[in-house]
């Protein structure tokens, strides 16, 4: 195999940050998450803040109001002009060597990567709004209030610039449940794919048909 | 932990069944697949092949023509007498002891059982074709065009009998593409999941907020 990349799509609150942290330390290769709000802010010339916000979620106004807002770059929105050259990043850290690119629809942009292990990393609302609480030191007396806003933002971003759905299974090769399996043990799943891939399916006799042709 | 039970939605032609088999056989646990169907056939008086094509997939002629047909018992339709049957069957298969279920929403009917671990099992159209063509002796021209008839009225079934969405990633602990990882392994990740579970997640300090609170 030659570069193998682990991206994470991941809920907001899931822990699927730290999945990836986790993944990369166990394997020994780079992380790509804080990285590129860095790299996004240097080249795009933004601030860190405008970047962390606007690089994977669909701005509080609507999103029409945005795009057609004065906000733009050559013609071009400012969303638009950060999707624009975090693709080139993404595609540019892809080619370096191995490594885990944690959100930013990677797995949309290194869709024809040879060697791609796509995962997907949720978890119940109400693990995640304890999790908001207890790890990101949430003080609002709703963690479910803004965990829906992030998921519907998060979305919309995703669905506009790929064109494919959030959180259809068929999107990715492994989604876990955090709350349910635990940070650590979907490191481990991810890492022992990882080694093991790419595998060829070997079909089996005793899996006879169950249905009737029409 | 009392009764660990697994069930195991998958697409046709992705290997489910089999994965099933699989790990019943490795955790040395009961796997009701074909079993349901003769436990359905035996209790409803319909035929095993009736039983076969209408215990999992809506009918080829249209639901509603269906479900008004005269085609009913007591008033209540052949499918949704099958339905009926077949949730009281899952439930008591349940509390009996652990086992392995494939299919037949069997993660919706037992949603609410301690102990649950719910798998979906996926591949690529391309992979499932060859699959069907390889293991189960397909000799149709046009395998794409069979699992696309499957996938959409397992799917319709499913979402009338469930309200709960097909394929979403959200309802299940853990999501496989056998096309990629492999039949054996995927079974090896879920045995491995189902002998560790429950496991509380630890959330880790190094997981900050990434974004600035709206």
């Amino acid at each position: 195999m030659k570069n193998k990349i682990v991206t994470i799509s991941r809920e907001f609150g899931s822990g699927g940050r730290t999945v990836g942290k986790l993944v990369a330390q166990k394997l020994g290769i780079p992380c790509y998450d804080q990285e590129l709000i860095e790299k996004l802010a240097e080249e795009s010339g933004f601030t860190h803040e405008y970047v962390q916000e606007h690089s994977e979620y669909t701005p509080h106004s609507s999103w029409l109001s945005n795009v057609f807002s004065g906000r733009t770059i050559n013609g071009v929105s400012n969303q638009d002009y950060l999707w624009i050259i975090q693709r080139k990043i993404i595609l540019d850290i892809a080619a370096k060597g191995p490594c885990v690119i944690v959100g930013r629809c990677a797995d949309y942009i290194l869709r024809d990567t040879e060697d791609l292990l796509t995962v997907f990393i949720h978890a119940s609302m109400q693990s995640r709004a304890e999790r908001i609480v207890k790890v990101y030191g949430e003080t609002e007396n709703s963690p479910e209030k803004r965990l829906k806003d992030k998921d519907k933002r998060r979305t919309a971003y995703y669905e506009f610039y790929t064109d494919m759905q959030w959180g259809k299974v068929q999107n990715y090769h492994v989604a876990l449940d955090s709350g349910v399996i635990g940070i650590e043990k979907c490191a481990d799943i991810i890492v022992d794919l990882y080694k093991q891939l790419p595998q060829e399916q070997q079909p089996s006799a005793d899996d006879k048909p169950t249905t009737s042709k029409k």
